[in-house]
């Protein structure tokens, strides 16, 4: 492709939007027409992210003037809530809209009320928007206009788990088990007690464990794979580091298998796929900092019948900016790894 | 109990020989009478660890030069295998011995040759011995010469799963799933390229998937309060921490229950421990760090039927040092809370 | 002593007042009569620091209620301001006030309106604070009914700097250099961007380099030790890690000198201070951790001809409530370590 | 430039080697021919750094066999003393030589006997070595054979003192006091007890307080912008953090100045370098993380009469492998910021 694709950002003050400033500078084709802050509106971007400092000179704009603006895509980087609303406008005028918000993820709007709180009011869009995950729709995503990007949660959940799901090993009477533990730029820039430096520095805790609204996007992509119903606890914890989810996943066989037979299996159902890596052993979440990458190991417990999958992402990255900026390159037919390449940042 | 009880610290070049010696100086009725060390013979204990600088002026001796010096109950801090040889020694003197490695823990010599890689040389001391988990085994350790003191990962994770297994609410047929996470200190003052701070800061990840040595004793014990046999899956991962270990298990119930019958099922069976705290939400690490408390968390997930319990202890503390100290105030009829009584260091 | 202290503690939500809590409860002769918080008035103090859940059961009162409370001695974990004007009614019912906040520290009230914003409503008690450093004032501490305990910054550069400035070594001429590195918790539990744990992990850097509050603290005490006016020059950062201050400081000297004689000099200084311990080495933060200890090394740079200080302490135990217990021991007549003998948590 | 550079990599065990791996792959004129490490010879690269697994397919090779093969440029990525006998090996074969290690940066061999323990060989290549920092040697590094790349510490140091120092502002009778900390990384990936996890984690303190080998480094470059003989008192501290260094920067003005002249100054000596970025406030240094600029931030403190310069850069990028990158593309006629341009990683 010789044109360049012109890019908006809407909602910048935050580390999903920061994150996806940071990759789309490095992307070849891609231009950053405008960034949007209506807290920050007027100043420039670089001085609410001093690390932009002579990197960026642009000034943000409200979402009011970056309407009008012509572009060839528009990335959500906004609250839930708030995208359900924005998405809409952007679409009527054409836009490719890529929402990393939770709004247009779940298919069900009753479920979508039950875990976000609100009801959903854009049932048509609701129902066009395809669910980001290019390992697994990319054809629907090619043809997409509005594209629900993956949650980070659900990203390395499900990358870890659908091959033994698809393939019919997951006896599905048995919940299958996501114990996740992730980074703190999960939960945002916003200030919360949870974490505060003093109070998560040494420490390590399960939150959310009655219930995180990832669950039902994760039991929604895997049911797709599976002919039976089938049910996922979630657990997710916080971690005392900045970047970085681990899910571990297990898996009740619905027939004895081996780490081996897993290994193929996982190597055959991601042998065209560029950023998922089946890794010869468990994965550390710093082997994947700063990338696209998705790491996982596949492997079985013999003596307690059990498969269990490590999987592991950088969460701003595969987890929210960089599988936005993928989804982007797929639907602009662009090579999937244009301005994805680098590798983790390790140490 | 009038009467000071002498001690000796074998072993105290790591972290569980200077944690014993940090909780020993408060205890108000022992007084440690030597500490020894191969490597640092001759040394003052504080230039060792240079934290005691001033608080402690005693100098290492061998382990050849203790043994014949009196004391009412030896602690030994020392690796598997080494520990193994050193505790008859000192029982055949008559003295109490409590024993931090691994050694004594496993009942069965074969199950302990198959996870240690060497063969057990003392079959009667390894008769004897009791395990020292107070809270399930406190009378025999009234009696026991030699105690064999808890690791830490079974530590956390027997007491959470205890009451669920001995009411008969988990389902042997499924496994139950203990997916721990760990601080460093668990690992040992041993130079590690697993431990190398560049490599850890900022990560990650599960270790010896593949099999953990704490899994049989973890299963052994809860074996003995389970009328049919059951298994035990065990994933530990490495916290970039130093303290604390957090254990989130997994029972698949033989019958539906609630978060509130879990919550009074726990407080019972727990009503008399001065150390396990039946917490009102998932426990934090830090909530425990520096003390002798274990801190569960029950619950019930409904849509899943799945019993999660939450389990989280300082390992050098109650899955160490504080936990043969404990066993020490048991075994000479001392108060159980003796020494032990500080609250946590949080922040 | 026979008798038991009565111990008020106002004002219990942030760190210091949490960690008064922890020291008392383990002090031998102090009862914790009531312990205050206006937001939490009517809660359990464990509900609002979980970590003390079985251990302390005692609701939080208002300031209101506490006034009339008879105690021997009443601890202020304020804020600057707050403090100002609930120190007076202790005062006039006659009870004795440690206060931890800045409000009563500064000599000058001229000093204090630039510094802290507002002008000094109650020069009178100003007037008749002693500054509670213990190993410069213990005299005056004896007597005092206003105790002005120090800041966590001041106490580790004035015991860093103190001998060398007593001895007439530094060169008043050229300002003393304080490079100060702290921990979060001297931050407080107030939320602030600055501690958000994604922006400050793995981060470093300094704050507040045009001025801070504690430079005129630090300035004013070492000036008492000095024959000539003397300046300091104090830079804070921020360190991203929760306890522990270490304060790096370069003093020109007046004539030439050793790190022999140095160490010489600092050893007689502090011969008779329980809390204070001249390192053979330049001291780690980690070695006072939860302890009181202030470790202090101090080297001579022959080539650069400088005096060079390490001094470290936990900020929230020497720098804050350890040493507010210590100025307690020291007005009510008890050997001073009663209470705060505890071996530094490490690692 | 239309041609490709061949470039080798000698020494890919370390961190310093996997970084040039990082930044050379990014390089759209830089081919990697070969990447040599003798304890790994034969294996994949990947192997050895597990975050490439994937990205790069390249079988280890020995020097030996590496000097034979035709490069434009070979990176050295060895410890001290090795690399001193290696570089010559490639010198005589006329590649250009780009020196990672300390061996060829002081200018004096008797220094260099004096700080690194050994005499040095190569005096006439040490003669011809040049010292790569390119903001203040860029002609020369167009036309040097071998390259002497700043260590990191250096590199911070000297770019934040060059300005004033350059400018007659430093008054050379008293000593300038660099106050550095650094991550972990600048250690190197060889154990040891200082950077055990356990140990580090919640720690920080000074080392090498007697005298570091960087300190004449800075003193011999800083010398070169000075008509007076100058001094440099250099004090290292260890940051418990991956990346990232910190210099605080103490310098006695030769007269008054103010924080505007200073910025005004720093803005214009560094007016055409693309690397290093004058702040409006003191730099965080996770405001430079994973990427090659040095961000500085000079001010007055009028009532000290003191010049203080903060300046912070990554010290495996700028401070290692991204300047070794910088001075191949000046060499080698490219753009100064090819291949080097991305944002930091923040958070």
């Amino acid at each position: 492709m010789s044109n360049t694709l012109k890019v908006g950002i809407v909602g910048a003050s935050g580390y999903t939007g920061s994150e996806l400033v940071r990759l789309l500078m490095q992307h070849p084709y891609a231009e950053i027409t405008y960034i949007t802050s209506e807290s920050s509106a007027g100043k420039e971007f670089a001085t609410v992210h001093p690390s932009f400092h002579q990197l960026l000179s642009k000034k943000l704009i409200s979402v009011k003037e970056a309407e009008n603006v012509e572009t060839d895509v528009v990335f959500l980087a906004l609250p839930h809530g708030v995208s359900m609303d924005f998405a809409p406008r952007f679409l009527e005028k054409g836009r490719v809209v890529i929402d990393l918000s939770g709004d247009y993820r779940l298919e069900d709007a009753k479920t979508y009320a039950k875990w976000y709180g609100q009801d959903h009011k854009y049932l048509d869009w609701l129902e066009k928007a395809v669910y980001g995950l290019p390992e697994l729709n990319r054809e629907q995503v090619k043809k997409a206009q509005l594209i629900a990007n993956p949650g980070c949660y659900p990203t390395a959940s499900i990358l870890g788990a659908s091959p033994a799901v698809h393939s019919g090993l997951a006896d599905a009477k048995i919940p299958i088990i996501v114990d996740a533990k992730s980074g703190t730029t999960g939960a945002g820039i916003k200030l919360s007690a949870t974490t505060h430096y003093s109070s998560l520095y040494g420490n390590f805790f399960a939150y959310k464990a009655e219930g995180h609204r990832h669950q039902p996007e994760i039991t929604q992509t895997l049911q797709h794979l599976s002919k039976e119903p089938l049910r996922v606890r979630f657990t997710p914890h916080l971690l005392p580091v900045d970047r970085g989810i681990l899910a571990t996943i297990y898996i009740q066989p619905s027939k004895p298998t081996t780490t081996e037979a897993l290994q193929t299996l996982y190597k055959e159902f991601y042998n065209d796929q560029a950023f998922v890596r089946v890794s010869p052993q468990p994965p550390h979440i710093k082997q994947v900092k700063g990338s696209n990458y998705c790491d996982v190991y596949p492997m079985y417990d013999e003596e307690n019948e059990q498969i269990i999958v490590f999987s592991a992402i950088d969460n701003l990255v595969k987890g929210a900016a960089g599988q936005a900026v993928q989804n982007m390159n797929i639907r602009f037919e662009l090579q999937e790894l244009t301005g994805l390449e680098q590798a983790p940042l390790n140490p």
